[in-house]
Parts: structure tokens; C-alpha cells; sequence
């Protein structure tokens, strides 16, 4: 008979890293969308009416209907990713200004995966890692499993040397390990650098000899203006070669066609691509290989057609969001005119806290959104909040935007 | 104009645990795969012809059939898993002897997700992890990125006390961490644990005080004899419950079903789920919410059938590997008889080194497999070798064998 000593105490087995690791106000957000008179502003969550139903279907019966396409489909696949669909991303990126071969991309379980990867390869216990204050959520809680500090890039600000940033690093216990941004329709801002802020970014970077990380996944979906020459471009072009640059850049499928296949690609010079190639066969092996195959179909069929349909589908809601805080926000809230993306954000007076208000809004108002404290690393901005008007329809973007705008008014 | 400074050197750039990652033998061997006049015995992918074709493809039309379901399908969705999917593995581990909830079930990308995530929730650098000699290599690729120490497991000797395993875990800078094994037709050796052997780690489990991790992948794959309760039932019936239990399993689709959908699960006391789940989120926000409803489908719908066909395909390949080992292999090499899974472990005489003929296997016999010693932690095990007997036909594994064997008989 064996022993039953006392239960294992599972807490204190834990590796360090762990301590760092907490629920998060987005998690506990989504669930929301579950309520259905709620009306949700959180989540980055694409309107699943642009998904391609009827190409999906056929794209399946497809690859089901020849058995040696569906025997590939369903096996064990290679770590780097689908061939055919390396080779359509190396020609989109060359539409962007990236010059690179398949040996240049890995493919990942969406940019999620690509970030968490990227913060395991560089980060040790004590690094810092450079981004903006706000920056995406997600990217800090993939960063923060490694222990980093974070100190913030000077990206719209610029009275900070070079030596604060090594001294600061150096104080934490250990190097600046790269700077980390979403250089196209934010999130959580919906802010887009210029071409001079990318390029001063980029000389940051060379000064103070770092990568830099540019997140993209929004940049198809522009709405107004001109597409800004990627940052990986631009140092691809003063260095001669992505061989040479500084820049990895992370792409994603799933804003564009759907998130729910779990596809997106890091594109880097190839030793880095190498390294990572491993950390992502340690990690699952490969990426599903169907779910590559359904993605590559898809955008070699309609890639363009896609990007078309979702810029008009989402500039009509932006337009509604951004007219409906015009007519209902009270005096002294500021709000971002995204060119592109999904998201507003909204910063209230200063003596108002949107976390505290937050309650009120899902309890009274029956509206949701993400306090925009979240996606500051250091935990200010509580005076902030983000909005997202993808998923929501028109009447519901101005019933939920007349009902906060109220909300904020009666807190005022 | 930008400066164009010299290119950054990314291998000072990386953490230290990328130090450890390198490119592994059963990578490389799975491009040969490609060669299709190479019989391989390497690898251990399923065969192709039992994937049910007919039933994915009904299950893809079904789901991108209806609106509602096809939008959740293709959507984000939460980082637990499929609802209805934990609660078919519910049952499934109450068929196992193990009775939890959906709270007990967090959905991975495959087993090895599992592995990768479990290594990174317990292990510091020094840390040691036991593990049998000869173990899964992908656990060894997936532990290693957080520079742990490797100490081997009693299993199969007992020589070792429990104390000598704190002071060499101590000695090496940390502290014990767990127990991995696959206890079920184990990768690479076949062999399986009875009952007897798994009390017995448990209590060792016990006087250690350390978690146990239970890989179990091919358990539903028995070719002859009746099955061993799992370890986790051990200690639930031992501890009453799983939440005392010190246990945590992972289970998998891809040897059953399709490994191309990348669905496994992870089985453990709630409180390590919850942060396991936070993991999750922060590494890919979650699985493939489509492959999930794909594989939770077919789970319901023919689980126990798939099991049989597969059990009556591979039982007549394992049959014909063993038999034409027992033709075909010169007297001094020794093999294991699975009583299920994909593997047979062939032990060649001390002086011939697997490595070193693996060259000729391959240019001269056209014949491949996996040296032996890639799945010691040690590096030790030069004279042993892994047959996997899934991919190939009964008739190449005949000619495949029988070229093996010469080969083997001209080397000694």
C-alpha cells in the first residue's frame, strides 16, 4: 500500500518566472462577450462577418477531396512552416520593401507566439526591454515570463540619451535587449509613426545597438491615407540587406482573414529565423499543417480582394465611432483618429479613473472596454481607456458610445 | 540620411538559454522522409491511411456550414480549450481511472506544447529534472531551453537512494524539480511499466516529494495484453483526489486521430491548470478553436472505433517488424517486444555505434532510424537504435529489415 504523505505544495516548485505571471484584465474581459446585451469595446476581436464562409468551406473540401493534399495536410509538418505558404509571404513582403527568401520566415502560432518566442530568446532575468507607454498587452505578458524590466522607448518624446538607457538596464541587473513597438494603427492607441519617427527609432536602435521588433499585424487595414514604409524596410534599405538589418517583424492572418487558425509568421534575418526555427520545434513541433495550407490557399486566392473588404467593412465603424464620441463625449475627453487598425483610445480627464469606472460601465451602461492602465508597463495611464469598434455593429457602436459618453458625464 | 553602422552580432545578443538549443537528429531525419526510395524507420508519424478522411471532411462541412458555429470556430477563443472538448477528455480520464473536471483540462498544441510549458512552469537554471535513460528526446529538446541538469529515474534499478538524488541535484546549483516519463509503449523503448514498477516511482515520487509528469501519448494504442492503470489513478485512488494528487498527465490526439490539427491536453490538480492557463495566454493566446471543434467532433462520434482500427493496423505492422528482426538480425543484437505504440529498441553489440552506421544505413541500405544515444540525456547509448514500424508497409518493413540486418551482420 503506498504512502499518503500530505499533498504536494505546488506553489512553492514553481520556477521564479512564474511569480510574474497573472491573470489579466483582457482575459477576464473576454469572457463579456458571452453577455449579449452587452455591448463590447474590448477585445481586438475581428467582426467574424468578413470571415470568407463559403471560400473556407471549398478551401477544406479541397484539400479533403485529394488524399495525398489531405494525408500531407493532416501530418506532422516541418517546424519552419508550409513551403507554399513561406513563398506567398516572401513576395508580400517584398510589396512592403522587405527583399528576403522563405529562409527568412518562420511561421508561428499567430504574432502571440512569435512575441513570446522572441522574449525567450533574448530576455534573461533583469534585461530591459524598450517599448511605449502604452504598448500591446499581450507583448508584456509574453516579455514578462522571462523577468524583464521595462523601460520606455522615446518615441514621441526625445529629451532621454542613449546613456540614460544603458545606465537604467545597467542598474536593473542587465542589458537593453531590443526595442519593442507596433509601428502601424497601435494597439492600444491606433497611432501611426511617421516616416521620420521610424527613422529616428532606427537610429536609436544603431546608437544604441539593439533589434528592434516591429508588430504589424494591423497594417493591411488602413482606412485613410498613405501606407508608411515598414521599419524593417527602411533599415533593409540604409544597410543593404535584411541580412545586415537590425529589424524582425511579425506578421499576422488573423485580422486579415481569421484568427481562429492560429497563423502568423516572424520575418528575420536567417540565423535568427534558424535559432528560432528551434525554439519553435521545442515549443509544438510545427504549426498545424492544415490550418498553413487553408491560409496559404486563401491567400493566394483573395489576399487583396480580403484586405479590400475588410477596409471597407471597418472604415464605416470607425467613421461611427469617432462620430459618435464627437456627438456624446463631454468636454475635456481627447480621442485618436486611427488611420487604420481597430482601436480609439480615449483619454479622459485626469482625476477620473476608467479601471474604477469600468464597473459602472458593464454594471449601469452595459458597456465594455479595456482601462487603458493595462497597457502601460509601469501601470499609469489610469486616466485612459481603449475602444475597439471592430466587432460591434453601427447602431450598436452609437448606443454604446451615447451610453458611456453619459456614463462620463455624470462621473465629471 | 541613416547611419549605416556595422551589423549587430546577434549571438551576444541572445539569453543564455539559447545556448543549449541545437538542431537534433530526429529534425534532420524527418527531410529524408522526402526520399522516396528510403525505407524509414526514423520518426514516429502515424500512418497516413487510418487519418479519417471522409469524417474530416463531414466534420469541416458541417461546422462551415452553419453561420453561428463556423464564426466561433474562426474565431479567438479562450485559452482553457474547447468547453465541449475538455469535457470529452473528462470522460476519457474517468475511463483511465482519474476523475476531474473541465477546471482540471487545459488544451495544448500537441503534447509537446505540454512538455514545453511544464519544463518552463518548474525549471531554473541548475534545476534538475529526472528523467529515464534512454526518454523522449522532444521532452529533452523542450526541458533543456531552461538549463536544467538531467538525473536518471530508478525505474528499472533501485540502487540509487533518494537521498543521493537531493545531493546531486544540490551539487549541480538547484534543487529536484520532477519525474518524467512515458510509462505506455514508451518512445523510444517500447517498454512499458506494470503496476508494481509505477507504486513504486510514485513512492519515490513521495519520498522525494517532487511531481510526477505522466506522458502517455500511444496508451490508447494496445496491441496484446490489458492495460496498466495510469500513475495519475495510482494517486488519485492513493490521495483520494486529484487536487492532492502529485500527478499531472498529458494526453494527445495526434496518434489516434491526426497529429496536423496539433491537439493534446494537460490533466492536473486545478491550481496548476490556472497557471498553466496563464501560460497559455501569454504564449499563443490559445489553440485553434476550429481544430479543436474538428477533433472534439470525432472524439464523440468514433474515439473507440478509431482506437480499434488503429490498434488492428499497427499490430500486424509491429508483427512483421518483429518477425523479420527475428530472420534477419545477426545473433548479439537485441530488441524490445512493445505491447503497443510505434517503437521497437534494437541493442547492437557494445563495439558497433549506431551513429556511425546510420551513414551507411542510409547510402547503402536506404534504410533509416534514429541512433540511440539522441535519447539519452547522457549522450550515452551509442550502440542502441529506435525502429518505428507505423509509416512504413509490411513489405518495407520486410526489405527494410532484411537490409538492416546484413548491414548490422557486415559491420560486426
Amino acid at each position: 500500500m503506498p504512502k499518503t504523505d500530505s499533498p504536494l505544495d505546488w506553489g512553492t516548485r514553481y520556477a521564479g518566472r512564474m511569480a510574474g505571471m497573472k491573470a489579466s484584465e483582457i482575459r477576464e474581459l473576454l469572457k463579456l462577450l458571452d453577455q449579449p446585451d452587452i455591448i463590447s469595446f474590448a477585445g481586438g476581436i475581428p467582426d467574424p462577418a468578413l470571415f470568407p464562409q463559403e471560400e473556407i468551406a471549398n478551401v477544406y473540401a479541397q484539400i479533403c477531396g485529394d488524399r495525398k493534399v489531405f494525408d500531407a495536410a493532416f501530418q506532422y509538418s516541418v517546424s519552419e512552416g508550409d513551403a507554399g505558404l513561406r513563398r506567398w509571404i516572401v513576395g508580400y513582403m517584398a510589396k512592403r520593401g522587405v527583399t528576403c527568401d522563405m529562409d527568412n520566415i518562420l511561421i508561428t502560432c499567430g504574432s502571440q507566439q512569435g512575441l513570446e518566442f522572441l522574449g525567450r530568446m533574448f530576455l534573461s532575468a533583469g534585461d530591459t526591454a524598450l517599448v511605449e507607454a502604452p504598448t500591446y498587452l499581450g507583448a508584456l505578458q509574453a516579455f514578462s515570463a522571462m523577468e524583464p524590466v521595462y523601460d520606455t522607448l522615446p518615441t514621441g518624446q526625445s529629451n532621454r540619451t542613449v546613456a540614460s538607457y544603458r545606465d537604467n538596464a545597467a542598474a536593473a541587473g542587465g542589458t537593453a535587449k531590443f526595442a519593442y513597438l507596433v509601428p502601424d494603427f497601435a494597439n492600444p492607441t491606433g497611432r501611426t509613426l511617421s516616416v521620420a519617427e521610424r527613422e529616428e527609432l532606427l537610429s536609436f536602435a544603431r546608437d544604441l545597438d539593439i533589434p528592434v521588433i516591429e508588430d504589424s499585424p494591423y497594417v493591411a487595414l488602413r482606412y485613410d491615407g498613405v501606407d508608411v514604409a515598414m521599419i524593417q524596410a527602411l533599415d533593409c534599405a540604409a544597410t543593404g540587406s535584411i541580412e545586415a538589418s537590425r529589424v524582425i517583424s511579425l506578421g499576422s492572418f488573423s485580422k486579415v482573414f481569421t484568427p481562429g487558425l492560429r497563423v502568423g509568421w516572424i520575418c528575420a534575418p536567417k540565423a535568427v529565423i534558424a535559432k528560432l526555427t528551434l525554439m519553435k520545434q521545442a515549443s509544438d513541433l510545427s504549426s498545424s499543417a492544415i490550418n498553413q495550407r487553408v491560409i496559404a490557399t486563401l491567400a493566394e486566392a483573395r489576399f487583396d480582394r480580403q484586405v479590400a473588404q475588410g477596409v471597407e467593412h471597418y472604415r464605416v465603424k470607425r467613421d461611427a465611432m469617432l462620430a459618435a464620441l464627437d456627438t456624446h463625449m463631454p468636454k475635456g475627453v481627447q480621442w485618436t483618429k486611427a488611420e487604420g487598425g481597430l482601436f480609439v483610445w480615449v483619454t479622459l480627464p485626469d482625476h477620473l479613473d476608467a479601471t474604477a469606472l469600468l464597473q459602472d460601465a458593464i454594471e449601469q451602461a452595459r458597456v465594455a472596454y479595456v482601462p487603458g492602465h493595462a497597457f502601460f508597463a509601469d501601470g499609469s495611464g489610469r486616466n485612459t481607456l481603449r475602444l475597439s469598434f471592430s466587432l460591434p455593429s453601427v447602431q450598436m457602436i452609437e448606443q454604446g458610445i451615447a451610453k458611456l459618453g453619459a456614463l462620463v458625464a455624470q462621473a465629471l
